[in-house]
């Protein structure tokens, strides 16, 4: 029981950071910005900082990673990996963290989605696009290019105010993703 | 002739600082350089610098641009911009400019290749790919996926020391590309 609330507690703590850290970012830079200034705009100890995290950025890291983590539960509904949900649900989960897209591009720091993406595929690897008996280095280049290609997608989406319908990107990427 | 001279000169004058750049960001961060340390390393004065720069990043933004303007000419020379050469001349083409992409990479320098990718592409953009009667959106996005998957490519490949042949990458990266 203890154990839960301090769960519950932990968790409300977390995204009183990540708002926190959000506002802040929204305002100025993210290398201007300290782990004192997050935590009084949060309305928390320092000491609940370093509970769950080491330096600022990884609270970005952390975030990121549920992201990709809920984005992987969606599409585990879908039997072809590759399938047109699987491309439309990418633009429609990530539309859910557009201030946090713009924050990171604004901070020079979208470079962090990138690499999320590269992991993201390196562990969907079996089940996307490289189907068949191919070797190790085709699989992981053929992953590089369709993770370079959404996140550019995503970039420019992202930098244009998210004006295209999610249907609308699926259908242009998903046209480009079906081969092989 | 006096302007031949000079411009001779100043070419020389651009290489050395070039050069002295690359030594410095194989030993340290590129945010840790100045232009003091790049000019005495290069072995030209201050003016020399501001007479070619106005910061320390446009050295790479200014060779950047040389590199696609080579890639650029060398694929002129083929008729259908999607053809396998195409992608062929993109390895071959960057393998002779490793070290200034593992500098990059070093530096968290890197995305100024893909911004330099993705305007090259918009510039290609009626020849390449998306050759139909299609909307400007998905010229825009198709664009973009193909910048950020060869920009991808090139990062991975560059990560574990382009061991892989100009050929071998060509035909991984072509197969994914032929489509539409």
């Amino acid at each position: 029981m203890a154990n839960k609330y301090n769960d519950t507690q932990n968790k409300i703590t977390k995204e009183s950071i990540f708002t926190a850290l959000m506002i802040l970012m929204e305002k100025k830079n993210f290398k201007n910005i300290s782990i004192t200034e997050v935590t009084q705009k949060a309305g928390v100890s320092r000491m609940a900082f370093y509970r769950n995290y080491n330096i600022l950025e990884d609270i970005i890291s952390v975030y990121l990673d549920e992201i990709f983590e809920e984005y992987s539960n969606l599409i585990s509904n879908y039997t072809e990996a590759d399938s047109y949900e699987f491309t439309y649900s990418f633009f429609s989960h990530f539309r859910k963290h557009q201030k946090l897209i713009t924050n990171l591009i604004n901070s020079d720091l979208n470079t962090l989605i990138l690499e999320k993406s590269v992991k993201f595929l390196h562990s969907l690897c079996n089940s996307i696009a490289c189907k068949n008996h191919c070797s190790i280095e085709s699989k992981k280049y053929n992953n590089a290019f369709i993770a370079g290609g959404f996140y550019n997608v995503l970039m420019e989406w992202s930098k244009s105010g998210m004006k295209e319908s999610d249907e609308a990107m699926a259908k242009m990427v998903y046209e480009r993703l079906i081969m092989n």
